[in-house]
């Protein structure tokens, strides 16, 4: 779907029906292949041509020197920068001795398919070498969501004429990469970021172990083989520094086949000695081989069919969105799956996109997705933030501060943000962890995550804000000169958002250390402490401005100038590329949602009117040069009524990758507008908002999807929801009894399906953009689609 | 003065008694011989020991990378630093082989004395060898203030016991510097910074002509010698890269001399060929042998009486701060003498601190005195600023801004500032150099300057501010997200200071034009666009807050948490090397004064009581973390009643370097603390407020100074002051009458001297300082001194 022309539309697999070399990086980012633990870009089997190779383990990152023009104290030092390892993925071919490359010969085919519900990405080849002799290639990858170490290959040569063939399986360490791009936002390749420690090779397989130079972790790959193919077939390996390589060399006759599959399992260790990293990556090869290959592939499957049971979106009318919301929905579980207290970068494993950071994405975008569709996952990031508390408490007091100051970007619990106010200033973090808190505890009523993960994390980031904040004259609890979500602002007082959300940690903190007072109490919490925090989220200043009445997102917004709009080029955006953080910092402008965002997620503190008109005037400001922004406009465009700008704002979320919309997909997938597509969809037109331990739905569905179906889980339930444009059903799919809202009326929703009207929307005049940056028209194009 | 043991006080001289090698540094920065074109740090005649070795050209400089852990768009890439040129002052001494070195042998005399009349630096010396053997050694440098690419030494060796001798004279490039330091406020040093191009020998002396590697700029040095010694005594000279030595050997009988006479020419170009740049050199030498050291000296003497006569203060009652103010005046002539549309840098050409770049201390802090004392430098300085308007056009239209924006930081008028919040966000410059203009205007009545420098000035500056601010709903004009003079605040809205100044700024610009319509239209301006400068600068906003009385210095500061004073050690000032300036940004907390700077130059927008208020409020704010804060201090303490408290901050100000109160004089000093100390006396303590053509004077003195007695130049006069406890006499010493006013009331001032009396002062209750900061008690000391 990048281009029309190669990708083809379908419910659930994407389907790349011709090769582009110019859509190659986009291209590795889409097919991506992760688990969590490991992520493996789509690049072609043979390594070239690539747009950008990559291989990534979790958590494993090498340190990299943050420079200054002019340093200031507490400046972060060392920054960290993920790395492609040791590429394991590499099966080369020679047809009579001219070796197989896209870029030579004749193509006569190439399709790729990521298969969604198989959790694999295949590819169908047929190449007439420069000589004239004809081979098939059909390879299959995977990277096992069950085997948490393994990636799989099957690579299959097929001789149309007769051929002389040889399969070079390779691991490679310390690739080439192509040369540093200039957007801030790509990442900073390091150059042989891999020192050689071990290379082996036995008759079970090749390994080879590296250490990085300054971060001091290392890393290993392993590979086995097996071999199908004619007689007097010849298998031999070698192997080398940064190089490994099992050599397959056979005839075929025309018809005949050679068919290689290969096991490679991955491991690292800041900790653990050469030989144990050694005997861990052999270990996992025979768990792998264990089940072989068609046992990885039913695995796979089998895993995806119970995320499907419980996250499937079904969208009738509109079939871009249909395959859409599901490629996201994939992506978030293959980031997230076996994780496992590592973080969950703003990209995955899929590109090296800022660094492999983690941002506040993953608690506010990509948590909500899955403490409704796999919540063990969500419990392991958040327990990974939890494992991180010693250093956000010492990042804490080095700023002068009480309790935990996460970072806003990092790999391991670090502050690697070089620019402090977008960064150390945006200290909404730690309220968007404390909100994927009471998220999840809310969806779980997970008890032994409560005391042992939310009651630390909560007190921590209470203690915060208590010190951020302070009691102005008046009695008002004010947090001055921090940065909100939108980062076209910076370095303001009383963010709306900020304040909001910190009320609600203060107030989660109070809450669960009463009830837990013995806990609490270990962790030097008092009554005088809780009741302190309880106050201040009750005086916690909102500014209005009674003169437009709207909120402005930061004191004194809506007194600045409005950006010149009218004189900005189209080609201008985004604007931080063309224009200094000076001046957009002073106007009147959005990166993206700010005060929307604090609507969707602390709706109660604004009244219908007020969401209505704050959302119409920061429409206008808005220009969606984040993509964070168009997921939440479609939410709080769905709840005021515009239902057709939300179904627009839900085109662009969702399609963010697969249309390159910001011209980085080449850098890695966009998680977080992934998974704002699910939002868009749950939450925007299913209504969706959970809390106190019931679920409530407000549906409303655009003219342009005819119907939504989906599946939740929510405490130990799992429910379904079919929503058409006059009525609703409510299912409950597993589990027992459970209330729910529907607009307002609580329902006891049993084993009877329930079905209600949804009440007509008051349709409103449709808010304007800023010129130049409306969203595409996608709910026109859907329902010209159905006509 | 830096220790009391070393250094004594005296009106005229500033003498080392002893050599301490602790004080090196800051020594070689308090003896830095300059002429404002070319400065050399005191370092030792022998070159070793050292604490910064030291030759600087107004100029010239090497480029710089400015790296970025987190780039953004406008951020400048390439920023300057001062270059150690060639050092031309080395003169080694061999007594029977053994080289004369100050921490070998025994040191029974060394006095250093640099005489601010004479314009010289003198060295005396008793060494006896290690092997015994006793010599005297007597040198006096100048850097010629009437021929400005000459340095002059004469080095005089006198026998105690008979020795063979030899003296060796050098210019030298590339000379190994100490390790840069980690202080943010100083210098990036830079390796081996100069190519070598030639070196030739002649009779005449020898040359050296050398390349920077990145700037492209040419630079040389030449000297040429003439020797008095015994018959037979040898004179050779060789030149190689880096150095060039003419050798002066012959042996002394007891009391008997050798005598060289060393003289230096420097010269730099980015333009001219090194045949040109050979020329110039040749050329600087021969005038200067035209008129031999005795000329030069006398020369030297002849320009500093001229100097003087229209520039010196006499303190009765405080002896030290009569030193004081008299080595402040010194440096201020030499940094800005024969600088000649160069800029002054924030340390002159005494040391590398921040650079060597300007910043608004030059027309905030400087040239107030220049415009009173010697006009025509202050003159050359503003010209220097006209010449950079093309690159201050470039830069507004950079930020998307109409006229031009001068450099926060800069040595040839690029910006230099890598750290946008505390530099291009401090627009106030651009006010502050429309201030000096109107200033020096005021000064002198020059006018050529005011159509050719003032107006182009003026209009761009006020066009600058005409697209920075914006009328608001009400109609008041705006200037938001920028930073005023106080560096622990960043990024606010309607700074009063930076508001006030603008508003001077669009009124002068009005003015000029208008008086000058033909002038005007040459650069566009039309009658429209007056009108608009003199709306914006009428409706300009003046923030209040009514609760406490007090103006806030920006919009919402009087809101924030006040800093904990408390709780912060002694040894955390200054606070920008301990705490982050997130959290310095966000507090109650001045680095210097900010708002009280506003009611020192803008007076007339405060009354008497909002001073005083206001005074005491942001008294108990401010740390005087900056050397630009304590003189200002003073002059609003006097002002508002506080005599004894101005008397200390003027001990503080004029004291800064000779005591090195803020640690870093070893990098250099601070130009605008000693010039601040000249206006603490005549602008606090003579209560100077000029303009519209009228000087007007409010003399009160503290009771640590019986008597001040100072002279000024005004519209070509001459006047002096001789203020007493209770009584002041005008004198005309110069020119025609003139109007003075004195505490209000209008005086013709003519041959007769005019006595008037002085008010009593209405003495309120000292404020307070935050912990720790309040200034040492000066006038107690200079009080009891009297007694």
């Amino acid at each position: 779907m990048i281009t029309h022309r190669s990708f083809s539309v379908e419910p659930w697999v994407i389907r790349e029906m011709e090769l582009d070399l110019d859509l190659l990086a986009q291209s590795e980012s889409v097919f991506a292949l992760s688990n969590g633990h490991i992520g493996i870009r789509g690049n072609l089997d043979e390594g070239e041509p690539h747009g950008l190779p990559g291989t990534y383990l979790n958590g494993l990152y090498e340190n990299t020197t943050m420079p200054y023009a002019e340093a200031a104290y507490g400046d972060p030092s060392t920054g960290q920068t993920v790395i492609n390892v040791t590429n394991g993925k590499i099966v080369r071919l020679l047809v009579d001795d001219e070796p197989f490359d896209v870029r030579y010969g004749t193509l006569t085919r190439h399709t790729r398919v990521l298969d969604l519900r198989a959790g694999t990405l295949t590819r169908e080849v047929e190449w007439t070498s420069p000589a004239g002799k004809r081979v098939a290639v059909r390879s299959t990858r995977l990277v096992s969501l069950t085997q948490r170490a393994i990636v799989a290959i099957r690579y299959e040569v097929e001789a149309v004429d007769p051929v002389a063939v040889v399969v070079q399986s390779e691991l490679m360490a310390n690739e080439a990469l192509p040369a540093a791009p200039t957007d801030p936002r790509s990442s900073h390749p390091l150059d042989r970021a891999l020192v050689a420690e071990e290379s082996a090779t036995s008759d079970a397989g090749v390994l080879l172990i590296h250490r990085t130079r300054l971060s001091d972790m290392r890393v290993g790959a392993a590979m086995v083989h097996s071999v199908e193919g004619p007689d007097q077939t010849l298998v031999e390996s070698d192997a080398g520094d940064d190089v490994a390589r099992v050599t397959v060399a056979t005839a075929l006759s025309a018809g005949e086949r050679v068919r290689l599959t290969k096991l490679v399992s991955y491991g690292w260790s800041s900790s653990r000695s050469r030989p144990a990293l050694h005997d861990q990556l052999v270990a996992a090869l025979a768990g792998a081989r264990r089940v072989g290959w068609d046992g990885l592939v039913t695995e796979q499957r089998a895993f995806l069919d119970g995320y499907w049971a419980g996250a499937d979106i079904e969208v009738e009318g509109d079939p871009q969105v249909q395959q859409a919301v599901r490629f996201g929905l994939f992506h978030i579980v293959q980031a997230s799956a076996r994780a496992e207290q590592r973080c969950i970068p703003a990209k995955g494993l899929t590109g090296p996109g800022y660094d492999g950071h983690t941002f506040w994405d993953s608690e506010t975008y990509v948590l909500p997705v899955l403490s409704y569709t796999y919540p063990t996952a969500a419990r392991d990031a958040l327990q990974w933030r939890a494992t991180t508390l010693p250093i956000a408490e010492r990042h804490a007091a080095e700023l002068g501060l009480s309790g935990a100051a996460f970072p806003w970007r990092t790999i391991d619990g670090e502050e690697c943000s070089g620019y402090w106010p977008a960064g150390t200033a945006a200290f909404h973090i730690n309220a968007d962890i404390a909100d994927a808190v009471v998220r999840y505890l809310d969806a779980t009523d997970d008890a032994s995550f409560e005391t042992e993960v939310a009651l630390p994390l909560l007190v921590g980031t209470a203690r915060l804000w208590r010190s951020l904040g302070q009691h102005d004259m008046e009695g008002h609890f004010r947090i001055d000169g921090v940065t909100g979500p939108d980062e076209y602002s910076a370095v303001a007082d009383n963010n709306v958002f900020t304040n909001l959300m910190a009320a609600r940690n203060l107030r989660a903190a109070a809450d669960v250390a009463t009830h837990h007072p013995a806990r609490a109490h270990r962790l030097e919490v008092t009554s005088e402490e809780v009741a302190s925090w309880r106050d201040a989220a009750d005086a916690i200043v909102v500014p209005y401005d009674p003169r437009l009445g709207v909120h402005p997102q930061s004191e004194g917004f809506t007194d600045h100038a409005p950006w010149d709009f009218e004189g900005t080029p189209a080609d201008h955006y985004p604007l931080m590329l063309h224009y200094p953080y000076f001046d957009l910092y002073r106007k009147q402008v959005c990166k993206q949602v700010d005060l929307v965002l604090a609507m969707v997620l602390c709706g109660d503190a604004f009244s219908d009117e007020q969401k209505a008109r704050n959302f119409e005037y920061y429409e206008a400001l808005t220009v969606r040069d984040s993509s964070l922004s168009a997921s939440m406009q479609a939410v709080m465009a769905a709840e005021v009524g515009h239902l057709d700008l939300a179904h627009d704002y839900l085109g662009e979320a969702c399609l963010m990758d697969l249309r390159d919309i910001e011209h980085n997909t080449a850098d890695g997938l966009h998680l977080a507008s992934l998974a704002g597509a699910w939002t868009a969809l749950v939450t925007g037109f299913g209504g969706l908002r959970a809390g106190d331990g019931i679920m409530r739905f407000s549906p409303r569905l655009p003219e342009g999807i005819t119907a939504l179906r989906f599946k939740l889980r929510y405490r130990s339930r799992r429910i379904g929801l079919e929503i058409g444009p006059d009525r609703v059903l409510y299912r409950l799919l597993e589990g027992e009894q459970m209330k729910i809202s529907h607009h307002g009326e609580t329902i006891d929703l049993g084993v009877e399906p329930v079905e209600r009207e949804v009440p007509p929307v008051t349709r409103r005049p449709g808010p304007s953009q800023p010129p130049k940056r409306r969203p595409a028209a996608h709910h026109a194009s859907a329902r010209s689609a159905q006509t």
